[in-house]
């Protein structure tokens, strides 16, 4: 029999924290744990090197006519800092009132296990299942997933073939109303740097005489929104994904108070677009940040200067339909054409996440040729999460960002069926991370579900 | 025979950082130094304390009927690092093509000798000299002069009733230009904190639902100034003081052309108010610059956040008429008025200092009943400099501040006649720090000439 919580706490005991070196014993052997699970689970296991950590594959093969999930998920983990703030060691599992804790409950071993026990409890019960899987676990996920791209160009032609990715590595807003994602933001980042003078200069002797770079930076970066919070950029918006009626229909079921949300952020107003909730706003429209400021003195008092340089950290979120190359782009050069006489500019161009959607099916603006068997997973999903959750689950479009995503959809082809299995209260990232057991033993059945639906079983 | 050159070296040699408290004991020499220069002169030296350096006070008493002039120095220097740049030891005086080099040798040892070793030569030729002195020499003018105005509200009854103070620690355009200051801008510093969610932000999640308080900040600045950088504050300019034409016509003599400024800057345009050159811009106007802005993330690469914070460091140069506490408040309050909602600001108020001018004897704007012997002084001073440096100075405004300078003023009711023997190319508070020998040999002899005319023997 297999035991997802015995399971899971040994998965949390192992020290996979990938961004740091320190950590490469606890990721081997984490490494070899998971290749264990599989290999008890009778699944054929590779483990595939990359320049840094290796991803573990694990297949059950079959005729080419049954269907074919890749289950995703990582092993690595968040850093533990500050560890001072934890109230019991990140790497041994605690479980106390329903909760799980421990670094990577939530983010991502705990959502992951619901897959692996699915699995496992399905094919103890069913040896001659009629599904192909294949399960990718990776371990960069937190440090970016550089080598997961290059692996699914490699692999692709075994891939593709498969009929659609499942995972659990996203929010749901409680523990009563799991959501489905269907949209993720993309990200184009860049960074301005402007110099006025060559060096930093006196600000008595020449302050009204130069332009200081500090308000040219401001004014630049000032002119990029309207006063609705607008990117004020040509252009920017041309290639939006619309919205549809459905879309804001679900989003009102989300279950989260405006007044709830703005006491949680500190904040007496939100600053959002007219006609759109913050709850839309995150989720169907694009956003220029900045993310970080800087230019001449910060310590302590003052220092009267005109500075020589000042910079802008900015990234864009981006909606469906749009690219980050063009939108990179177009940012660039508009703030190329707003730098004025006396200042110049640098912009240097950062990372790139294609933003993803996937309408589900039976929607008024679903594909009209729907695969088959992605519309059968979502349905399969659906009634599996009314039934095991209590409640139908809604399909949301997300805020952030997995790239990997859009990646599996523009190499591969496929579309994933993201099941939300942890809740804002989890502190994934932060100390004291847990998961809700009931998160896991309910996903368990809902996933057990969707899986002998697909096998024909359900 | 008083040897300028000599004492200088000597004073050069003594290593008075008033910053760093592991030079006490260079301040103490260098202190004693100073007090045997005026002991082998004849003048009472006093050694005044204060809660750090003391001041030393030397005086030559005489009839009450006598003029009686204040000559004002520091016998304090900057910090010398990066002592790796010096092309010799900062505390050992050398000299090389008719420059001495040394840390303090042009800021301020060397031109405060212009006008010890004028008194010297004076006395030594004329030991009946009608005239009656008062050397403050104090040793915090590079920590910002704390204790300064204590001292002169302290002895303010004795200090008051001198006729004007004589001073050499400000820059002349060239070796063949000595300009005498007539005005000093003030300043006012303020520091703008704001507040947007009450902790860094993931922007996937929550970007585009709040205000970004670095846009903010942004939007905020960058709303301080007007398309020809003119402060946009209600009220700033009005009480700035007009420009007289004569002062223009002055400035017009400075001998550096817009192209060399604009090249040794390093920037291929001026941002002045439409009508003003660079050179008048830093001279007649008040400023509102950007001295630092920070906010979010400043690392390498980027990190997806909306900031909890942004802040804006500010200093506000003033003009002659401007009060540094009313424009303060002016500013602070416009500030204030413009924070957007979802926003919160707090504002810290910096240091002050008055503006300063003084408009010489004759010209269309000077006052009617100007001061008898403060009208002699500038004279003389205007005829000795033409004689022993070939050209009639420049009676100029200046960009920086020299807040004592209108502490003396206000406190005292003296004005200043301060006279440039430092040069653009003599390095003050950077390495390789010197004084051209022949501005200080032929101060020395206008110095004399300015002393004695006051006394009533030029």
């Amino acid at each position: 029999m297999f035991d997802p919580i015995e399971k899971l706490k040994q998965y949390i005991s192992l020290q996979s924290v990938s961004t740091d070196s320190s950590f490469k014993e606890g990721m081997n052997q984490t490494r070899d744990f998971v290749s264990d699970v599989f290999n008890q689970m009778g699944l054929n296991v590779e483990i595939v090197d990359t320049p840094l950590h290796p991803i573990v594959v694990a297949k059950r093969e079959g005729e080419p006519s049954w269907p074919h999930v890749i289950i995703y998920g990582h092993y690595d983990v968040q850093p533990v800092d500050p560890i001072e703030l934890w109230d019991s060691n990140p790497f041994e599992a605690v479980i106390k009132d329903g909760r799980i804790y421990g670094r990577g409950a939530a983010d991502n071993k705990g959502p992951q296990m619901a897959h692996i026990a699915a699995v496992a409890e399905l094919l103890e019960a069913y040896p001659e299942l009629p599904l192909r899987l294949t399960f990718v676990i990776e371990g960069e996920e937190e440090i970016g997933s550089p080598n997961l791209l290059p692996f699914l160009k490699e692999r692709k032609e075994e891939l593709a073939e498969a009929d659609l990715v499942l995972l659990s590595d996203t929010l749901s807003p409680s523990a009563e109303q799991v959501a489905i994602t269907v949209g993720l933001r993309g990200i184009v980042a860049l960074e301005v740097e402007l110099t006025g003078p060559n060096s930093d200069l006196h600000s008595g002797l020449h302050g009204g005489a130069v332009y200081n770079p500090a308000q040219a930076l401001c004014e630049l970066c000032a002119s990029l929104h309207d006063k609705d919070n607008r990117v004020n950029v040509p252009g920017f918006y041309d290639d939006v994904a619309s919205v549809e009626d459905w879309e804001r229909e679900e989003l009102k079921r989300l279950g989260i108070e405006e007044v709830a949300y703005k006491k949680s952020l500190g904040i007496n107003s939100f600053h959002t677009h007219p006609g759109y909730s913050p709850f839309e706003a995150v989720r169907y429209l694009p956003t220029l940040e900045f993310n970080g400021l800087g230019s001449g003195y910060q310590g302590e008092g003052s220092k009267t200067i005109v500075p020589s340089k000042a910079f802008a950290k900015i990234t864009c979120r981006l909606v469906a339909n749009q690219d980050p190359v063009k939108i990179g782009n177009l940012v660039k050069q508009t703030i190329l054409d707003r730098i004025p006489d006396g200042i110049t500019a640098e912009i240097e161009a950062g990372h790139e996440g294609i933003p993803y959607l996937v309408v589900p099916p039976h929607r008024e603006n679903s594909p009209a040729n729907y695969p088959s068997r992605l519309e059968q997973a979502f349905d399969a999903a659906d009634s599996a999460i009314a039934e095991e959750f209590g409640k139908a689950p809604l399909f949301l479009r997300e805020g952030g960002s997995i790239p990997i995503i859009a990646d599996i959809k523009s190499e591969l082809g496929l579309d994933s069926l993201m099941i939300g299995l942890f809740l804002p209260e989890d502190k994934i990232h932060a100390p004291n991370e847990s998961m809700d057991l009931s998160m896991l033993t309910r996903g368990i059945k809902a996933s057990k579900k969707i899986l002998a639906n697909l096998a024909g079983i359900g």
